[in-house]
């Protein structure tokens, strides 16, 4: 996605070999305008498939995941909790996720009320890295009994695993930026 | 806002006489239709304001504000971040806000790359209960110098001090639904 490349030529920030920082328009600051380009593009990616319900994770992903859904005609949007929350039911779905970033194992968990059985799930996120994420959010679509349509990620690290990692549960990957490498605080694409 | 408090009535929950749990569509899972009347709803009640800028808080209040921010003119929001960031900048705005729901005090930051003084700032949020978080974002907004348009709320309990707070510092405070009571398990509206 040509417009998406230029923003993170243009505006991102290279620290050491493994972090892209993309503050200034996608995950502190965010740049609404890109945001719908963004939701047109998954539903390219995404077109000719039924998709009841987007699945997210706090706190990137909501903005990301409410906007796309507008293409996918507005289907609700369900993000993942990662904190405890003291108004979340008794009933969740949860998994175990591993963040790099902090380096530290946190829970994910999702209200049984809001996944169930009958939903198509499309996963966003804006980062895919190791799939740390996607993987919970995935094991909680399926703990619920619904099929994950597919995972539609902002910018993906190709040099790191996660797409290998969903790949192997079957679940089809599109991102719409695939980083081939950051050495030398340069941003090379696929 | 008609469709709003008909939404809280079929679908709030009442825990207790303070807590209106709304997770099946404004915080946990997330109706984006729901969200875009509510957009058209701010639109008219801050009309002919200039707005530059959204600012809201992580979790709940992303989703909001990007959808907002498409009926003023797609303006980038910014949403404070409450927890510590490996990745945000070392210069920072921060407000200490008091979480009446989590009992315990807790900092939310915003990167000064974002917020400036030609800002004319519009503060989105789920709730207002104490005003605690909008009080904290306002401070964050007149750190940076920006003038604050005003606070634009989904729902506010109207039995709890949060508009005094606001209005005291003399912000115009919108909200679409205002509670007066949760009282014998039942949503009374101003």
């Amino acid at each position: 996605m040509e417009v998406l490349k230029k923003k993170i030529l243009s505006q991102g920030t290279v620290i050491g070999s493994e972090i892209l920082k993309v503050d200034s328009f996608l995950n502190h600051q965010i740049d609404v305008k890109l945001l719908n380009e963004i939701g047109l593009e998954f539903k390219k990616r995404f077109a000719n498939q039924e998709i009841t319900k987007i699945l997210t994770v706090e706190a990137s992903g909501i903005g990301i995941a409410c906007i796309v859904a507008q293409y996918f005609n507005n289907v609700p949007v369900v993000f993942a909790k990662k904190h405890e929350a003291t108004t979340l039911d008794a009933g969740v779905y949860e998994a175990e996720v591993f963040s790099f970033t902090k380096n530290k194992n946190y829970k994910i968990k999702t209200s049984k009320k809001y996944i169930n059985k009958e939903d198509k799930i499309l996963i966003i996120d804006d980062f895919l890295a190791n799939g740390n994420a996607a993987l919970g959010l995935i094991s909680i679509s399926r703990q619920a009994g619904a099929d994950v349509v597919g995972v539609g990620i902002v910018i993906e690290k190709g040099f790191q695993k996660g797409r290998i990692c969903i790949e192997k549960e079957g679940v089809k990957v599109e991102s719409l930026a695939i980083i081939k490498s950051l050495k030398g605080n340069e941003v090379l694409f696929e």
